[in-house]
């Protein structure tokens, strides 16, 4: 129970802000100052998302240019919080400009508001159902191209010999797609490293994260996501069009509930889980859960479903049939290996546990692997060329394994293999481990479930595992958009279906039973299960890709098993790489052995006040110090006496001082100027999210000597704990709120410190108990 | 925008508390006085889930009894808002014995906590399995037992005449079934009327209900919650025993996480839906909602499907297999008919407008009923009375219109009617009238989805939806057992076939895409959903009951059509009877227009506030004060001079009080009695739920003169808010954090008000705006 004392430190601050305030501590939370965008580039799949993602990203404007120039940093580490990311305004700032909007609002004014809302759900499932559809031809045919040539390429050599030509052709095909991809993300979008899911987790989570562009799973996730930002706010700042719709909601707040929509939408798209896709932004964003929203977020992956059913019938040439599911397609298991008997339910578990297993070495690996990438390959042309390397290195083992694999399976008349391939095996046969490997991974996943028993051999199969699970802890975290969804189904379904042969192989009767099929599926959900740690949302997920709600128990099990096991090693991969980035992330709980902290040794402390009627000068002054970079201030008014303290009376953020300074909003030009045009909320919401930085607003030194009256703009009701409030219970109102910032006060109500998400996402459970984080510019 | 006047009136309050205190407000909350617990009886079905209904329902100590008796009283009415009930503790009372006890706790008293957390959740999937497992055998026996004695009867007296015989001893049994329920039920849990989950939602809202018992669906959503109350507290004050275990969740917040979880599995066994289950008790409660508790909730509710399905397969005689679904069985949906296709779309949100439009009618017709009950059938036999006639004409109207049908339909060799009932048909043929009524309700269901397409003609099913949507209608409210769910499904699944007939009549190529089963399905889920307003859980509660996730986009679209027409007219089932009886039902989210009003309007002042060391007779004199009854009493402390004002320094509960007080914890007696064992947490867990009425504590006059310390026992981190705050931010915050006291105070920290539950529920929006409720002893 030893009091842990803050060790606060401060790492290359100074080059990068100019001389003051060295070793100053970082209060109030910082905010960067907005660097201009760089122009975007890249190719036609990646162009759509940038566009709509500029809305999303603008707001957070990343330092990473900057940050990548210097290597001299420190670098991401698990025990460091990193100070640059900043929380979500989730809050309403009810101040008088608001409360008077809402006031003037009329009951019908709400219900159009609504209806609204409705709308831009639909718009964002829509969208994002179009896109999940345009993603998926393309990557049809483009994959279906690559695998054409190198298949009639291989065709072409196996009697000449020298196949080692299709094995470079291959190399270079991936590489150069791979080139493609990482080039973009490498050089225009700098920190794509890893799946897009963690940092949806986090925005959802209040953090605001810079943001990158993804294709496929993660990508689906990403772009709804993005998709929702953009279309919630009736703008596009990268496109220069304003279209003067929804202004209501340009705030944090409905932004936000907007956002969590487009991922369920992602999720819903991707597939076919409209529900599992509500819940996948429930597991992650709770906290500022309502029912209404709720039905709203159903809506939007409702509707991306639908739309995307509705095209792909089309693409298909089947128009109107709606039963199609999402771009991931398990295949339907209706046959008679549905059923299952309780003396399956030992080895499910056991295999839920053997995928806990597997998934916790496949996360400390890649978490080494994240490590040394971190410490080693940082420049842009390093990451491009370990993907490239990654990419022909794919290829040649996948290549060498079908080579020297000797398992020929004969092709029935209705094979469901989309490039079957012949090799060595005597015509009308073909090779299985090819199967595996030459496919794109959801066919892969779908023969697994779905062939015929005897369509793999063993051998094939764990062969196959072992060098695929490599090759995917490798892979992941590449600088190219590439998710972890799809590669752990294969893995799970390879031994998976390993597990059902060997079992029908020991057991007499076992044919009947141990259907490989189904051992594949309860397989895939393990491992992913192990590697990703969602229970609830992940369940729902696969039942509804299966379609087929039987299987809802094992799965259940399953992945509760690998949960319980997995967790016992190390974190779920997403939260490893979430810690890897030194995100505040908050959980959902304080650590359980945290009630010995309170409030007051948690807060920042001393906090910068202003007054009710400030002087512009220290505003200025205030908001231009590099050194704290503060963002919100509580307000306070003096006592008729010097004796008297001064009370807190309100709280206002630097976005909204930085308008104020911006329309020059001072006491004594109102007074000389009376015509002019009062304040309203619509100048703040123009210039969100990009407030300008305060070196862009030129105060004259006349100006500087002029008072500014807050009291309007400040919310006069921010939230307030004592000092003695324990810190589970600060964290409780912070995470159930969504508040940035929690001013602390004394008995008379005055104000002591401000906790803000740092200050509570710095205490963690480790093990030897409660740790604490060091705060730093990493 | 008028102001509100606060309207407060009295009704009947003095002549059950006494002289004192007429008009004067009730402020703090008000506390019952606890009466004794009649000795129950009742059959032996019943007599299961009343011993673990106890637990719950004892904290609750209704004053039902003492209500029944006193027809005086403000009849209960949707204008008014109830006083007698209480809002659930939800947050933490963080004293320092609390902070004391977590802060002795290791990492492994955490954990080894969180164990036994899932411990009770598993034990509460298992036995609310359990109960759902024995219920149906029961039920199906017993149903069995009955029809077959009908049955013959009808056979005997078919071809000799004198069927009016069969008929009477249809009404006989059916009331004798009826007249037994409805005795348990109304003589001996008073307010019985309606099904359980009004109960389940208002308690997973905060509020302290008394309940009761129920028999199928309602009731197994009520047993899991019953079950789960008992169980989480380690002991059975009925069976008057105290396992001692489980002692640290003997308090409200870890209670009401455990009904949740009940709730959770109930819904889970009654459908064989965990995921369904689950959505349930996260759309009534999820504003205390977290991922670890998702997690618990979900494994109870897997758990519970998984030991109905075992046991059932036992019963079943084939053990061991799993496949099982829960209670009510839609049967398989696996045929050809899956398919639907993009031009069915604007008919199944037709459909959903007609479920809407038939719920709402359903929901209008059934208020006039409860506002009839309650003015005029609220004695016990007249209630018992009005059971069994509607039992006796329940039988007769189908009989006659079974008499009258003329349906006959080919009775084939693989026929799935229990019961097929021949009569006036031709040999080898069968009523068709006669499965729709003559059949547990399930079956029925059953039958209008799965039937071959012509089993039905549609004139049959015309007059069946008719005459059962009228009984339905009738039954809901009776103070029997009985729940909506099933009757609506079957209401909505008779008409959706026919929609499905006459479709396939009015086009020509009809009879492949109008599958009658199809479309019973959708009118099924349109009619439940037009009544009950639930889209999210509901949704996938029919996808899971259905084994099928195809028709999951078609679900909810009629769902959310149905709710979007239905709202439009009436509120939903549920809402309207918690409306009418008065429940302080806190909503989503604060009335839209409020925003004018603060906190200072909407708040109860004054507020008795007890001294930091107050005087026992003080004490005594305020908690014995039965015109105002308060139930948590802000700690307030004086400034050195009397000049200083008084500030806010914590908060204690009448409960805490009571404790104090009889373990004489008074300062002056600690002094003397060193040797004192100190009080301990624990000792309040022992007296938790039912805390003694301070009429039961015996203070000498000496006694009144000590002092008590509270500073140890009062939560001294109060949430407060500041007088001008926003009714809506008041509510989110009490919304948010399930708070039961705020404490309002000015920018000096002095106490100037308290807003509790009754002073939010109270604004409501209504027809022309705003409007506020009045409260009343109801």
């Amino acid at each position: 129970m030893a009091n842990i004392t803050k060790k606060v430190s401060w790492s290359s601050r100074a080059d990068e802000s100019g001389a003051a305030g060295e070793g100053t501590p970082l209060l109030n939370g910082s905010e960067k100052r907005r660097h201009s965008r760089e122009p975007s580039g890249g190719g036609a799949v990646f162009q759509i998302s940038r566009l709509s993602t500029a809305d999303l990203e603008e707001e957070i404007t990343s330092d990473e240019e900057s940050v990548r120039g210097r290597p001299k940093e420190i670098p991401h580490n698990e025990k460091l919080l990193s100070l640059k990311y900043e929380s979500l305004d989730y809050d309403n700032i009810e101040n008088q400009l608001f409360l008077e909007e809402e006031r003037r609002m009329s009951h019908m004014g709400f219900r159009c508001l609504e209806i609204s809302r409705w709308v831009v759900c639909g718009l964002i499932g829509f969208l994002t159902g179009l896109i999940a559809c345009f993603i998926d031809i393309v990557v049809e045919q483009l994959a279906g191209l690559k695998y054409q040539v190198v298949k009639e390429n291989i065709e072409r050599f196996t009697e000449v010999g020298g196949l080692s030509i299709s094995l470079i052709l291959w190399a270079v095909l991936n590489s150069t797609f791979v080139m493609v991809g990482a080039i973009i993300v490498a050089f225009f979008e700098p920190i794509a490293a890893g799946s897009g899911i963690p940092q949806i987790k986090c925005y959802l989570n209040g953090v605001k994260i810079p943001r990158v562009v993804r294709l496929k799973e993660g990508p689906m996730i990403h772009s709804g996501a993005v998709v929702a930002a953009g279309v919630s706010q009736g703008r596009s700042t990268s496109l220069k069009r304003d279209f003067k719709i929804f202004e209501y909601f340009r705030r944090d707040t409905e932004k936000r509930d907007f956002v969590s929509a487009g991922a369920a939408a992602g999720v819903s798209a991707a597939f076919g889980a409209p529900v599992g896709g509500v819940l996948f932004s429930l597991e992650e964003g709770a906290s500022f859960w309502n029912q209404m929203l709720t039905w709203r977020i159903f809506f939007a992956s409702m509707i991306s479903t639908f739309t995307l059913n509705f095209f792909l019938s089309i693409y298909h040439n089947n128009p109107g049939d709606l039963s199609n599911p999402g771009l991931i397609n398990f295949g339907r298991f209706e046959n008679e290996s549905v059923a299952y008997y309780l003396y399956e339910i030992p080895l499910f578990i056991a295999m839920g546990a053997i995928g806990g297993l597997l998934g916790a070495l496949f996360n400390v690996l890649n978490y080494w692997l994240t490590i040394f990438r971190i410490r080693y390959v940082h420049r842009p042309c390093l990451q491009v060329m370990e993907a490239m390397l990654v990419a022909a290195v794919t290829a040649t083992v996948s290549f060498t394994m079908i080579y020297f694999s000797n398992d020929c399976q004969p092709l029935g008349p209705e094979h469901t293999e989309e490039y079957p391939l012949q090799l060595f095996c005597a015509d009308g046969e073909y090779n299985s481990m090819a199967t595996a490997f030459f496919n794109t991974p959801e066919r892969s996943v779908r023969s697994l479930f779905h062939n015929q028993p005897g369509s793999y051999n063993p051998l094939t199969l764990g062969m196959f595992t072992l060098t695929y699970f490599f090759l995917a802890c490798w892979t992941y975290g590449l600088t190219v958009s590439a998710g972890v969804f799809i590669p752990s189904l294969l893995i799970g379904a390879a031994w998976g279906r390993l597990c059902g042969i060997l079992l029908a192989a020991i057991s007499a009767s076992g044919s009947i039973w141990a259907d490989p099929g189904k051992y594949a599926l309860i397989g895939a959900a393990a491992q992913l299960g192990g590697i990703v740690r969602m229970t609830l949302s992940l369940t729902v997920i696969m039942v509804e890709a299966t379609g087929n709600v039987t299987y809802g128990l094992p799965i259940m099990l399953v992945l509760m098993t690998a949960k319980i096991v997995g967790d016992y090693f190390v974190e779920g991969l997403y939260d490893i790489h979430i810690k890897l980035q030194s995100i505040p992330f908050l959980h959902w709980e304080a650590p359980a052995t945290s009630h010995w902290l309170t409030a007051r040794e948690v807060m920042s402390s001393p906090v910068t006040c202003l007054n009710k009627v400030e002087k512009v000068g220290t505003i200025v002054d205030t908001l231009s110090n590099t050194s704290t970079n503060h963002n919100g201030f509580p307000v306070v008014v003096q006592g008729a006496t010097s004796e008297e303290p001064a009370k807190l009376c309100g709280l206002i953020l630097r976005s909204q001082l930085i308008v104020l300074l911006k329309h020059k909003v001072f006491v004594e030009l109102a007074r000389s100027r009376l015509t002019q045009r009062k304040l309203q909320l619509k100048d703040f919401r123009d210039a969100y999210p990009r407030f300008p930085p305060i070196q862009s607003i030129h105060v004259s030194q006349d100006e500087r000597e002029c008072m500014m009256d807050l009291s309007e703009f400040m919310n006069p009701t921010p939230y307030t704990v004592p000092q003695e409030t324990s810190l589970p219970r600060v964290f409780k109102l912070v995470r159930a709120l969504g508040l940035r910032h929690l001013v602390v006060v004394d008995d008379e109500n005055r104000v002591v410190g401000l906790v803000t998400r740092k200050d509570l996402a710095r205490y963690h459970m480790g093990k030897h108990g409660l740790e604490e984080l060091q705060l730093a510019q990493t």
